[in-house]
């Protein structure tokens, strides 16, 4: 069974050392977080199998790993200048600032207990704020000399669409993936790591002949769907497919459905899968004028490429349309940690927390505890064992002896460890150590030499 | 044979996908770079032999990703708004701001050829410049809501250390590792990716019982000089270690070795090894006067913890020295381009280019590729070889057809591809294929079968 509240997560996260709240000595920085020693661990885990599903067993994919301060030029023609905002209102009263549209989400500064306006404070008129960071580049203060924080992975590729194109040859429909950092200035950063200022995303920007779009659009969302529920081990009943209306959709999509994944604190959104049209390698291009772009764009005077695609099928340079898939990360981090987290009572009474994470996804593979840390050889024995499995391939697995066999079983199931091997004193005689499961907490005995392809095959 | 010139390396980065300048299309944004499809594989690849090293192959080490933004609170004590600045002179002739230690790297504005002040420009006294980027967070403009970029990862470690000790339960000596962006808003960034704007850095803040401080940072010297060596494939006689003297060592430092990769432009720094003694912990802490640090740190105002270990056999709370090896993994990229890249004069008489990077730093580790396109059951068992490759393990295999047989290789070979696998006709009925190895160009003839275990055996 899932977790029920978000508390249950953020509690073993911080006991346990998946992720603490940022710059917690100094009171915190709202709306960031670290990834402790296991967290750091899971989230390497999860952008691996997405790169791995999406780039490596794909032929139609590259990657690219772009920078988060770009020329602020981007930002204006891609519309973000002018429309990335989220409506604010101030209130008179406490001097909070608010986001308009989820007032029944915030807080009265003065009286937590109530949401603002309730409180009997003055709200003003919404107006519109811009959600991204900005910052002085260069020694020279002038006008033109800053830039944003991307506040998405997705332009890193628009801009570098010809790059990529005339380096690898491609031939449409083909795709760019981007896992990387972006930055909102969100107004009330809130639900631990779902809404934050800094986050991570994984984007992909599929580009496709005009017309095909709607079909190819269609086959990303089951893929990607699919890649939650095999991948990560997402529950599939979990999973809902929300059609944004056409009132909500963003200045560039055609047609967006959201994932929305039921964590405790309701259905949100995991992934937007959009159908970004010519937009944006229309709105980035020189001579916009010569190029048949459908979509609404801003006159553009700085590009200095155009960014189209040459159909030798019918001798023209089109502007390719795009299927947007865009992740986060953290997201997927809290759903994979709400959906494993399990407790248990036990037959005799006991309760366990079990974290029932996909083995590929678990931090640490293997923990190989001694039964008595006070046999030399017994030690020696567990250490070498631990590291002939990380010289044998690259996994996370540990050596503990720091407390009682029974709490140390209990302490790897609460970080999601899929086996536990323990060394005793009849494998200094045979060579041989049991092996115990996670989820059934039945142990095997098997040979030492057979311990690495056991794990491999399942993990 | 080494690049003989940065240009060549550029060149070859541009071409083939490996780098870009960053923004480009908007005529750029100085010192920032974006990593194409062959330049993230190379790069994660370089990341991930970093980790596996430092992290899982030791048992005292444990991982951590932390935020870009931290609370400003954190600059002021690790000394940073202080003393991270760089001497800038302006030229009152050509308007132009450049690093007064470094005016023979610079050019005049109005003549390139020259340097500022050779030209006869009159360049004004040298004051400090900060190099943190700073950024307004939260929608309210009151001087205490700003944050900086991190200029250094090793902060987000140093502020975590009450987290990671009791989440992990570790004893002196252990370390934490992290990679991740960094921010440095240089005068004159300059050099491709060796002196840039936004670069990545792998870190380890290592804590020791103070007293052991000596012996050990010697021991992470001679460690990671292996590393870059048996890991990187960087030749040893092209590292050298420099001893920074006294009059030179950064602000917490009680001694710092860097080491210097003899790049096409000289001898410059690709890691730094120092000894920051007890400086950021105790500038980090509440009640400093309790501690007895021994380092000078400012008095601290804000921290809400003490940032000490307790010694079980003293049974006193100390401060621990720490050891840190810090390292470029963009300068790491550029020091294995440029140890790889081979001009070859062949026996006929052509020449090649040819990357001779480490196979596991290889972007593409196979290239499958059919002797005739047009014959669709070549076609066919070339894209399943590739297929079964990907399914047996994490790597980037590719299924190339678009150019003659002799071409292809020379593509592979430049990119750095250790083997390329040739499908033709006798595979069809004996399924065998050839390999060929990209440095020798020598080919075997092996069994389908054989493959996989002949390539990971190999990297």
């Amino acid at each position: 069974m899932a977790a029920q509240s978000l508390d249950q997560v953020i509690n073993l996260c911080k006991r346990r050392g998946f992720i603490f709240p940022g710059s917690e000595i100094y009171g915190g920085l709202q709306g960031t977080y670290d990834y402790g020693p296991l967290g750091v661990e899971l989230k390497n885990n999860m952008k691996r199998l997405w790169w791995r599903y999406n780039v490596y067993e794909r032929d139609d994919m590259e990657g690219i790993d772009t920078s988060i301060l770009m020329n602020h030029y981007v930002w204006k023609y891609s519309g973000h200048e002018d429309t990335f905002v989220d409506p604010m209102v101030d209130c008179k009263t406490c001097q909070g600032r608010f986001r308009a549209d989820k007032l029944d989400e915030c807080k009265c500064l003065k009286d937590p207990k109530k949401k603002p306006g309730e409180c009997g404070g003055e709200l003003t008129e919404p107006r519109p704020f811009n959600m991204m960071f900005k910052t002085q580049v260069g020694p020279v203060a002038d006008p033109e000399s800053f830039a944003y924080l991307r506040p998405e992975t997705a332009q890193g590729i628009f801009v570098n669409f010809s790059n990529v194109l005339v380096s690898t040859n491609r031939k449409l429909p083909f795709g760019v993936a981007q896992i990387g950092k972006s930055f909102r200035n969100e107004i009330t950063p809130r639900n631990f790591i779902f809404r934050v200022r800094e986050f991570e995303q994984m984007e992909i920007e599929y580009f496709v002949m005009p017309g095909t779009d709607e079909e190819i659009h269609e086959t990303f969302i089951q893929a990607h769907i699919d890649w939650w529920v095999n991948y990560i081990g997402l529950k599939r009943e979990n999973i809902r497919q929300y059609e944004v209306p056409a009132g909500e959709l963003a200045h560039y999509s055609k047609r967006t459905v959201d994932l929305m994944y039921k964590y405790p604190i309701g259905w949100e959104e995991i992934e937007g899968i959009a159908n970004r049209t010519d937009f944006d390698l229309g709105s980035h291009s020189k001579e916009q004028e010569k190029l048949g772009i459908t979509a609404k764009v801003i006159e553009n005077h700085h590009s200095t490429e155009k960014l189209t695609y040459f159909d030798h099928q019918t001798n023209k340079h089109i502007v390719p349309f795009v299927i947007e898939p865009s992740a986060g990360v953290d997201r997927g981090v809290l759903a994979a940690l709400c959906e494993a987290y399990t407790e248990e009572t036990l037959e005799k009474g006991d309760t366990r927390i079990v974290l029932k994470l996909k083995p590929a996804l678990a931090p640490i593979k293997v923990a190989v505890l001694p039964l008595k840390k006070n046999e030399p050889r017994i030690v020696e024995k567990a250490k070498n064992i631990k590291k002939s499995l990380i010289a044998k391939g690259e996994m996370r697995a540990v050596y503990d002896d720091t407390a009682a066999i029974g709490k140390l079983y209990r302490r790897q199931d609460e970080v999601g460890t899929p086996f536990c091997v323990t060394v005793d004193f009849q494998t200094l005689e045979d060579d041989t150590v049991t092996i115990r499961d996670r989820d059934t907490m039945q142990q095997e005995r098997i040979a030492i030499a057979d311990l690495y392809s056991y794990v491999i095959d399942r993990i």
